[in-house]
């Protein structure tokens, strides 16, 4: 699934570590469907420390802010999920429809309210007809199977479920599973946007390492995918570790601290380029790979508005070589540059050097950015730190699209 | 012209000012046409005050590095324009190419080529060929009317030339007049995108308080316009005073001092609004006022978030009421706000307030929504400053034309 060396679990899902359950059904949010799902439910059997990262968006949804509340109060251990209506932009009544949500999946659980999250996704400005949610939640059946209903349940106007899952080995030897699912389509972008990500570990992980291994591992994976800039209300991603595998607890200095945290970023990595991919309209997409940057900062500045330039990825979209663009998107980018000290490839082939361009055979790049994927690489020269973000191509098919959504 | 008291002139032009002569050629930069031009001059019979706003973009071209120089070394009475090729991306081989043009043009017109600015607009990362411009230059033929040749020298992806002028009486009863011309489309956004604005007067106006009113008009006019997020290596506006109307010199304190920024303010104003309605595909552009904002930063910031959105554009482009789309982008603009307080209009209909939708009929909505021009208010309820920006939607046509710019 992808090239690195982490091992992707054939049909890895939220439910692929040990003693987690979940299940999906359909209520009526959105138009029916025979495989559509719009409520869902993630639990582990087992108490859990949970990481919350969400969005930056002053305008925020209920849902999130019940959810953070719960996940700082250190007892979160499932999450209800709803698609089709964000619950944001309704005023008071978010607030008391997400509470009400989230006491019904508990009694269907046998758990507390404060043990849940509530993601929820969709529409803003229309009220959760609870009526529906009421009637419906005891149709959620949760199970060790119920992992891919439950990436159906979260997705909007994704075109297929995402989830996937990679293993390693402990030093003392436990095999840990790390699960996840993801939704993303349309407002796409970094810090958070219209996504959500779901994910799991059997893993024994200390709290704080498990902060700060979300945190470090979503700047660079989640936030660094942008569809069209952007960024919503209801955008979170969890994680949440049941400690079932019986390993010893990992924290910062102990032997699988490194290995977890790879495993973590080769999973949200991948998550994150399957989110792109299966952006509105989109069948092509970019890497944008900027090195040589001042400062981490400046390499995930650059990177990302590259990848979020309009005209960028039009160009992307029709083949074309037209690198000016990608410097010009460098320089405005706020990013520390010195245009004589830039370089840029496509996949690897050298189109500019040095701030000048090098006369390239125009008709080998069209082939190269005709593939599915374009490797877009930019050197700053300026220092000694990287980032990669990607992006998809803009299509006639993403305005279609988007011109109707609530109509 | 616009719905303001300024009086527009009928056909203005940059030479409908006293004293300003000008003129274009087609030198074979753009492919041909029978009525198009790719360079153009534009001369004060008189020495000038000159104020200019460039782009901050970090890649900038050396056209506009020289035109500042030359402005702030305070002798600039004329520029020498093309159009087609932006002499950006190319080494140091554009600081020597800029110079040779500048050398040129001053040649041609029998002034210093320190007296002169450059604006150069088109593809990036190509040479100018020069042997075409020292060709052509004598071709240029310079008058009082040449205004509309030149207008048309500055564009590129543009449908139409894009002039106006306005007068004013003076205190003492002079006639005064502010003249201009603009290109845009594509790559248009605030802070200065591929936009070139070369406005003239004839006004006697001390350079300080030059300096500052171009400041100030281009912040709420120029910089609030945003098709498509990229801002670009070439932009600049420049403001040429040459006197000829024999007023008493406006400066801060002087009684013409509000006459003619309020005059510069319409002038601006109706040039932006122009150049959005002429952007790359689009037929339909809307005003995005946000009031009540904590501070003019605020009101910006929110202002041109919401314009810029790819969502809110797509929006407008399907007369789809997704009000969500415009709070949401308010939410991530940076702006303080407190959704519970903010309102917003689609003309003068409330469509949501105090961060409650409001149940408006959608039809009639929609029917608003169609129109050439639809005005989207936003009030925060944080405090008293307000700024407008300015949008047009997003087509498929912009895509199709943008996939395939250099190709």
């Amino acid at each position: 699934m992808t090239g690195d060396a982490h091992q992707f679990l054939a049909d890895g899902l939220v439910t692929s570590p040990q003693r987690f359950i979940a299940g999906g059904s359909y209520v009526g949010l959105k138009t029916y469907a025979p495989d559509k799902m719009d409520v869902g439910l993630l639990l582990s059997e087992l108490p859990c420390r949970t990481a919350g990262v969400y969005t930056t968006n002053k305008f925020v949804s209920p849902s999130v802010t019940l959810t953070r509340q719960n996940v700082d109060a250190g007892k979160v251990r499932g999450v209800f999920v709803t698609s089709g209506i964000a619950n944001a932009g309704v005023g008071e009544q978010g607030m008391t429809d997400v509470k009400e949500c989230l006491q019904l999946a508990a009694d269907h659980l046998g758990v507390g309210a404060d043990e849940l999250g509530a993601g929820t996704t969709g529409v803003i400005g229309v009220e959760l007809p609870m009526a529906l949610i009421r009637g419906g939640m005891s149709g959620i059946t949760v199970n060790g199977d119920g992992g891919a209903a439950f990436a159906r349940a979260i997705m909007t106007t994704d075109r297929v479920p995402k989830s996937a899952a990679v293993s390693f080995t402990c030093a003392d030897g436990e095999t840990v599973t790390i699960g996840g699912c993801v939704k993303g389509s349309g407002m796409i972008h970094p810090n958070m946007a219209t996504m959500l990500a779901f994910l799991t570990t059997d893993a024994a992980v200390d709290g704080a390492f498990l902060d700060a291994a979300l945190r470090n591992c979503s700047d660079d994976t989640f936030n660094m995918v942008t569809i069209d800039g952007d960024t919503s209300t209801n955008d979170m991603v969890l994680l949440l570790a049941n400690g079932a595998a019986g390993n010893a607890e990992i924290n910062e200095g102990s032997p699988d601290a490194e290995a977890f945290g790879a495993a973590l970023y080769a999973l949200c990595s991948h998550l994150s380029r399957e989110l792109v991919r299966d952006a509105e309209g989109s069948s092509k997409i970019f890497s944008v790979r900027v090195a040589g940057a001042a400062s981490k900062t400046d390499a995930r500045l650059a990177a990302r508005a590259i990848a979020a330039s309009l005209l960028v990825k039009s160009a992307i979209h029709g083949n074309d070589p037209n690198w000016g663009r990608v410097v010009c998107a460098a320089g405005y980018s706020g990013a520390d540059l010195d245009v004589s000290k830039v370089s840029f490839f496509i996949n690897d082939v050298a189109i500019m050097e040095g701030g000048t361009p090098i006369p390239f055979h125009r008709e080998s790049v069209i082939a190269i950015m005709s593939r599915e994927e374009v490797a877009l690489t930019v050197t700053l020269g300026m220092g000694g730190h990287e980032a990669t973000a990607w992006g998809c191509e803009l299509t006639e098919e993403y305005v279609v699209f988007n011109s109707a959504y609530t109509t």
